[in-house]
């Protein structure tokens, strides 16, 4: 059976490693080349030597892919950097999966606002469709130009989405406040990510002013209709791997722990990648999964309805969801490749 | 010149090891007796080897404690058997303070529902002085029975109170997001507390539920005069200490980042464990010290102020404050034997 | 296609959750059956959460499971107490690997002697196979009872072999130092494996009597034909996950680098869970993986031959390998099921 | 009473953090300056937010310093930089505590083998004392210049020192296998070093070619008059402070276990920063403090001598030891400013 052709621009960080591990055993695709500016020439291997006798590819330069060899390019590159590609490629050769947040806002004000930078390739910004499968399905079967969610964003909006949707909370005074792993932060080495920095420690960061805080507000407007606002506090956890969402909201209407919870369990039932517990999830249960593990609440003392969503910010986060919107566009069946069952303990 | 007599009761959890590092080079202080009914006969350097050369004690039975040995005995027992003690030996023949949540009520009511067990000795409930100094100093001054804080409550608490005080905001709706390293959960081994079940991972727990919700409510009502309502939901980190909280709130005036930030400056200036910063702040930047670091701001955007606080569980949460306690009813410096620079990196 | 049937006794532990995390989707294997006394009636989920979706299994008794059901018999159990079970069931029934220390040595005096228990079953003893492929393959491939085997010494063993049988090396004067995560340890909780006292710490333990020692010497020599001493001193490491193991030993001819590294190269050449290197090898690229990575080198200055090898202790070093001696076994391609790329970072 | 004047030339490290640590609470001692070419003109609290209201001191540049502030000055420095300011400087206006490598050698050929630079300043390197009083407290005591031990050094020299002296080991075959925390490293972000590749980790790394290597040997021989060859692999724990080491040799006479651990009893006795233990250190049980714990004993059955040594790397590991040095230099009692016990949990 032949195969999809899938290409790699930035392989040498953690989304383009994790990306690679994942397309390695997918069963419809195969990796046609791999990209990184610095490490042109070696093999993948050498660069990430875990993957050692699962591929076997040689590191070109962005400068040397043949639009004609694939049918689809992940961007794995750092935001403000996509663009560039996206505005010299175009979006009629190949399908464009874009890791970046250069393309998951309509239009360039917001994007210019909160990422301090000019965007040069606004003409995208309206075609791309925001790809986070479980609320814009339709619409990612179709695209040309996905933007993949952020990580923060992919866990808070998969929890809120439904009781804003179906009008169980006040969509203008929600509290997020998420704790991340460090792989969030990237690959590249800086005095806060440094070893001892982290370990023993935590702390908040970027407050008021995270880039996706913004991304969070629109994303849940255009799903639902309703104007959001959000206060989002990221911290930084000293784990490798995983993100938790804990959000503080008011109800609109009279609900109930049951009335909540039912809400979640019959909006994700037939989601293969969002699990619903009656319990709050851990990070530990979803490491290296696809999944997105949700428990949602209600405080009839403080009247204030509670969600705890966990995701691997490294697959349902970023390369997990990217093939999750591969496999949609190619019509393949949703979970193909992504079947990992966490590594627990 | 003579020195104080203390003993310690409990001497083998974390509170008790915390307590007997503490006061082996405290100037003033001598250690009469440390007490374990399940380690009685053994040096306390035999269960805690890392005292070897710094103290040299043998652990007593609780049975064996003479009154007329002390001046001050720190409860370092778990909750529901530090009130049988207090019910046995009373508040006359020496002054104790006690580390669990025992005392830290008025009246029985709260502490019977949250807890869910019997008082055995609500007479002196009311008698007990909380022993957060920052704001109870004077009371403390001359207590007989200080119930020592929650280590949750002191990171809030410490927060929120200069807010509420000051009419800066709403006391009604309050989110108190904290997270916690795993000794605030104590020295007993379980298996959610097992070493593979913790590391790499992140939770929530005791949502709705926790103890130290009323507790954080009742004294910042003390404190305040005004009625206080808090959602209150901890979480557990994959770290030994430290414990950072983040708070929500809505102003009740108008206020800005400035105001909002002078206010924590002039409250705590004189203060020698309260540290206001102009950053949020890391766990490991007062590891082993009894600081509590404090940062908050307003966020114009979503009209809501912001406190992030963070303490070592086992000092200022804990051993560090009961000492702290123990100086200010002694009459001594209230630092003295509490000068430790946070251990960092 | 008729698939085998395999049963897994003592699902609740880590070994356990691991082999159903294996099997779950193992495409030639059904899982019939899973049994736990303390958890059963429960669903496997109910104990191990991570594994929701995956598996839908209800926990058994031991003592409900039907010898014509399976084909094969996976024991999580521990030593002591699958001797037990092999005693009642026998060989003819079905096949079995046993995960634990009971079947590892072909007479009872040396497990008598290190394990400090009498052994019920020694019948059984000299038909077991040691269940380390790449040593063992042929005669696994025929075995009724597999002893699989312990985790350090599938590390130890895999990197000292070819040096003892090749002549390399003195095998009476062998040094290995080796360091495991926690997950070694099992899932029961104890004092010494308790969050707080394994994070940010490290300690050498069981030295001169650790159980793996007598395994090393005697597979080693069944090997290799030659009689083999071994000093072997494990250390706890602060991680979940994976086994790091230094050898060091006297050469008894001559050798050079390349020469060392040759043979390593040349061994290991056509297995699929042996990755050799030319650089020191490290935990965190076997994670979650069937890998044994190892890496050989000569010191000519104190003419030493060095080796490190890592594997993931509940992967190569315990429910991976046995899987893989299964499909051995049952003649499958010996990586089904297996192919899991390293999770790293 | 007049205090004795020190300087800190390199402060922003994680030694010179840790000697302003130590000093700022030194009774006999005021901290005069602190230099960073980088930060100059930064408080060394706003490098070092840890440190604040413990120390007030605004960072000057090396080139500033006046000779005659000072009675004594610690460098902390990289190798390579330390001989440069000695070269310029001299010893005569004031004492040196160097903590780098540049004079830890008394000629320049290990040095310039192992280190791969030119020595600038030679003349300088026979005039060095080794500064780890346990051993060379004599000489220390009018020494002009310090070169302060590295930290595995530390760790291996007195675990093996007693065994040469005393003959009770063949000094020309010992195995020394150590594992350290991160901070052993440097503050230096740097990939091997970045969180996420740490995190979950446990590698071997500079196998063979360790600059400690030469110092381990030179100092054991110095000490002992034999003529010592060892081979030394580190690894890097996934820890921030704390460095065990393991060390293998093989007996000259006959010994027994208590031969050795008596051996170890009767030559620590006196010593303020050693404590000897019947059991295996850990790590833990130092942390923070200035103790080397360290636990001997014999292996009948393979006929050899085992130690494992524990000391905090930044404590008698580097500053810890420094400021013993100088309290040595300056005649005060020799524990002075550094009886910290050690921080556990």
């Amino acid at each position: 059976m032949p195969k999809y052709r899938v290409g790699i621009v930035g392989a040498t960080g953690y989304t383009g490693s994790e990306l690679v591990r994942l397309l390695a055993h997918h069963p419809d695709v195969t990796i046609e080349f791999v990209t990184s500016e610095s490490q042109q020439g070696k093999n993948i291997t050498d660069v990430h030597p875990h993957l050692l006798d699962a591929v076997d590819i040689r590191i070109t330069s962005v400068k040397d892919i043949l639009a004609d060899e694939v049918d689809l390019v992940f961007l794995a590159l750092p935001h403000g950097v996509s663009m560039n590609f996206v505005k010299e490629h175009g979006t009629d050769k190949f399908i464009t999966i874009d890791l970046s947040g250069d393309f998951r806002f309509s239009s360039r004000g917001i994007y210019e606002e909160w990422y301090g930078t000019q965007h040069i390739a606004p003409s995208y910004m309206e075609e791309a469709v925001y790809g986070l499968p479980e609320l814009f399905r339709d619409k990612i079967r179709s695209a040309r130009l996905v933007a993949n969610p952020g990580c923060y964003p992919t866990s808070a909006i998969l929890a809120l989405a439904p009781l804003i949707k179906h009008g169980f909370i006040n969509p203008t005074s929600i509290i997020v406040d998420s704790k991340s792993g460090v792989t969030g932060a990237g690959a590249k080495p800086k005095p806060g990510l440094h070893f001892p920095n982290v370990f023993g420690n935590f702390s908040a960061y970027s407050l008021l002013r995270h880039r996706h805080t913004p991304e969070i507000e629109s994303m849940l407007q255009n799903y639902t209709g309703y104007s959001t606002e959000v206060l989002f506090t990221p911290h930084l956890l000293p784990i490798d791997r995983g993100i938790l969402t804990t959000t503080y909201s008011t109800p609109k209407k009279a609900v109930s722990k049951d009335s909540v919870q039912e809400l979640f369990y019959s909006i994700y039932e037939k989601e293969h990648f969002v699990r619903v517990f009656d319990d709050p999830p851990s990070v530990k249960n979803i490491r290296g999964s696809n999944y997105c593990d949700i428990f949602a609440t209600y405080d009839e003392r403080t009247n204030k309805i509670i969600t705890v969503s966990t995701i691997d910010n490294l697959m349902k986060g970023a390369a997990g969801q990217a093939v999750q919107n591969m496999n949609i566009i190619f019509g393949l069946i949703e979970a193909t490749g992504l079947r990992h069952i966490p590594l627990n303990p």
